[in-house]
């Protein structure tokens, strides 16, 4: 597909399942984004059904916000499943520059190597960080800094690697977009990172996992754009942002979508 | 009582408190369901403590969307207290169909003879066919095979049985309703299935079971016909949808209540 | 500071980090408030790392209300971490009169000596009935017999009391406080008492405690007052909410701040 809006009506004609791993905190605004985006969330983790339900899924998104060892298991249950039947998954390591435990767990994950690894600037110098031969985290996390971090894991790992800013930047290694949509609102609303990668796993069903990541990020970025028009603080904003997911359509998309090559 | 709006009238009059056994994307959103509906809301689910909270509300729900067994095993041991005390519990059997752990605890509680079950065609369908000689899920749901399903559960079990759908069914196993309220944006907010439990539990304390259930359903879907009459997107429909469980009367709901006979 | 709106002006210059141990109802809700009124809220409780996240924090909040073992450990350690390196943090003893396992975790954290407890009367008066020679909770949870609970318990722990009601009664033991701001449809909102646990340790991190928690609770029944104003319900009440907690000045607080000695 040649059009980024063509990636959302794709998206809202399968209506994926999405199976979600993801904190407390974002799990009911997490899956009101799925629904109304157009996609079918589910939040499953137990040991005794995390891999059966995983089969029936058509993407896996896992965050390691509020896990702990009977999550982490789970999520390593499930993204086997996703890999074996060569489905796509996104990690997104919250915080994991914080403690040795999430710098561990996410050490074993990434080794599993998904498809999409989705961070803050941070996150991804401090996953970087991880890989073997990597550098560690830079003292000031600059963009460029992290692009740069960002490229080392892709190559090293096989993922695209997509970090959320002022302005995103998308890579697979070789090729990479940056993505302009957006409002600092969203930072003002908890869980609205987290969210995404629920969208970014939805798009990448069945499509090329670069263009489907920078057409989610984009029509993400257009909603907040879009709710910030009107709303006047960050409780009407969460409202009108829903409502806008809801709404956009391929067509707004094509014609709004901020992204350039870089 | 003959009257719908009564049950609403007699709950709000009692402010039951609703003790919920509920899944993490429900949690939030379904307190503040109950809160505005006029119930009081607590969710407790530690073993430690389970029991002796059980026992000081007037109402159980269960669902089992987000479970594990420490959780199946507080529902097990919380739906003992109240049978023992002879109060109302209802089970929500999220997904039971999805995976066979799920069956297996659905079959546990299923054997503890709920006071009502309330779920989707599929879930009542898959319900059913866990008991012993019940038939296994239909390939296709449709409502008539959903409510046959219902009835062999209601006299199976000796539960109200109720199936959420564009038009609700509810029956004992011999006398039936459907109920027509409701909005399609209601799919579009996660977890208000879920917290139609807790709504129907609060209104089942000391009422005729069917009957208040019945009037739970209506009341419900009248406050999703209100809200989708002027919110422009899910954002803004779950907003108003809790005002107008705030503000519907009893005298609303005896008026606009679309409940007939099965 | 003599003022109250200079501690809101001093919280969010610093934008403290504030590690929250918190119910599952609650940690939405929870780091949308703190982000709205100016704080970086944080949800860690693995005891693989809760202890280590803990020392990168300014500031910590207990609150017991879904709690089982793995969590009251947590709490533990997150605790004992900032008694040693001096930082505050507050404990929310959720219905601890309800039972005998919150009774007995919150003896166990009363022992650490908080530095702020918020609950309200009858949390206050169950709480206070822990102590060593305490006095059982009174049959009617009077605001008098709160208030005298209140300062039992703080002159017995060294905390600061902070009793949530109509009017707030805010006591280190020797010094007390009324707040007056606030709003009935606050009660109505799911977790917005637990919620406001993080805003009292955003204030106080490196200022007078009973000073802080007066403006914080200040502050946020502002907040109440002034959504109500435009809400129609609980729906539009809780975005309002988030938007005047984002909206207010310090300024606003100074002049609109109902505080008074008691």
């Amino acid at each position: 597909m040649n059009d980024t809006g063509d990636y959302l009506d794709q998206m809202r004609r399968t209506a994926p399942l999405v199976h979600n791993i993801t904190n407390y905190v974002a799990m009911n605004i997490m899956a009101n984004v799925l629904l109304a985006t157009g996609a079918a969330p589910a939040m499953v983790h137990a040991r005794e059904e995390v891999g059966e339900f995983a089969g029936l899924a058509q993407a896996l998104s896992i965050n390691i916000g509020t896990f702990d060892p009977f999550w982490a298991e789970a999520m390593e249950i499930a993204a086997g499943v996703m890999i074996k039947a060569d489905k796509p998954w996104i990690l997104d390591p919250v915080g994991v520059g914080a403690t040795s435990y999430r710098r561990q767990v996410c050490g074993r994950l990434l080794a599993m190597r998904p498809t999409i690894i989705r961070g803050n600037a941070s996150e991804v110098l401090a996953l970087a960080g991880l890989q073997a031969g990597g550098r560690g985290p830079e003292a000031t996390d600059s963009v460029a800094a992290a692009e740069a971090a960002a490229r080392d894991l892709a190559q090293g790992t096989g993922a695209v690697v997509a970090v959320s800013g002022p302005v995103d930047y998308i890579t697979d290694g070789r090729t990479s977009r940056r993505v302009a949509n957006g409002d600092p609102m969203m930072t003002r609303v908890t869980a609205l990172g987290c969210s995404l990668n629920g969208v970014i796993a939805a798009f990448s069903v069945g499509q090329p996992v670069l263009q489907a990541t920078v057409a989610a990020m984009a029509y993400y970025g257009l909603a907040g754009e879009q709710a910030a028009a009107t709303a006047r603080g960050p409780g009407a904003f969460a409202a009108a942002f829903l409502d806008r997911l809801y709404h956009i359509t391929p067509a707004d998309l094509t014609q709004s979508a901020k992204v350039t090559p870089a």
